[in-house]
């Protein structure tokens, strides 16, 4: 498992042996369930246990903003914000040719149907700013375009930094992505 | 001196004493020369050993284009990019009440004349994304606005990061600064 070598997995085995039978039995069924239950939301692909998450089923969001995620814990660090008040679609990964992950292995046929049919205001593209991040959402800006507007998270300096010791391509990235102030 | 702990300031010093007298004649001598010369430019107060520094003095960048940075080092920063061919103006620090530190103690009346007297079309406020520097940035687009547009950095994910680890304020300030994809 992941972050789990195998001291701390030695700890974990002796830890779980010495609790009693119920205990364990209880924690099997936990994640047998768990592993049943859990599935994808049938709208954004969130994890969900029903048919649709949470958030689908939210009848208090703004109908009219959709963000794309590249996966699950990419809405969940966003949801933190409690900024975001519109609904997320999750991609499933991001295109990247060298791993093999072509478009047609992502959710994104879903993607442009439900921008659509839901004839969404605004498709926030919140990807990662690295090369596939990028090809991503150059490739999904294209598809989109016809049906909405198309904006993309800022990429810049985090909050807390020091210019002085930015890298380069962040700062150029700063620069370029300059606002007017209001 | 920063960065500098006993042991190091140790071996510095015993390595000096090891070289010949000539040379630390001649290093004596450039410290001297340094303190002596540099001194600020009378222009954008970069430092510099002439009345102009090299940056103010190079027909070759833009003149509608002003940077504004906290310190000499933040300047820095940006020409690594060699991507912005404006100009620059070093306030000397960020408005801080708490450190004493008005907007009189600032290079600031100077600012706004020469952005009125070079009839600057944009000013850029490359200030960092802190309390200070919010305070800064807001206190001069007032100001400046009479004059002349003025722009703002772009504050969000620094290029290479993951989504999924970044804080909370910079995941709302990159969704709140997101811009339509040309």
């Amino acid at each position: 498992m992941p972050g789990i070598g195998p001291r701390t997995a030695q700890r974990l085995a002796l830890h779980l042996l010495r609790q009693p039978e119920q205990k364990i039995h209880d924690f099997s069924n936990a994640l047998l369930n768990a592993r049943n239950q859990v599935g994808q939301c049938q709208k954004c692909f969130h994890l969900s246990a029903e048919e649709q998450c949470e958030i689908c089923r939210d009848s208090k969001r703004q109908k009219s903003l959709l963000c794309v995620v590249a996966d699950s814990r990419d809405l969940l660090a966003l949801e933190r914000t409690r900024e975001f008040k519109g609904f997320y679609h999750v991609l499933g990964g991001l295109i990247s040719p060298m791993d093999g992950v072509g478009p047609e292995m992502l959710n994104i046929t879903s993607l442009i149907k439900r921008v659509d049919q839901e004839k969404t205001a605004e498709v926030i593209l919140a990807l990662t700013p690295s090369v596939e991040g990028d090809t991503t959402s150059l490739y999904l800006a294209k598809l989109l375009k016809p049906f909405t507007t198309v904006t993309r998270i800022a990429y810049g300096l985090p909050v807390g930094s020091e210019l002085e010791y930015a890298d380069e391509v962040t700062l150029s990235r700063a620069l370029e992505g300059r606002r007017a102030m209001d």
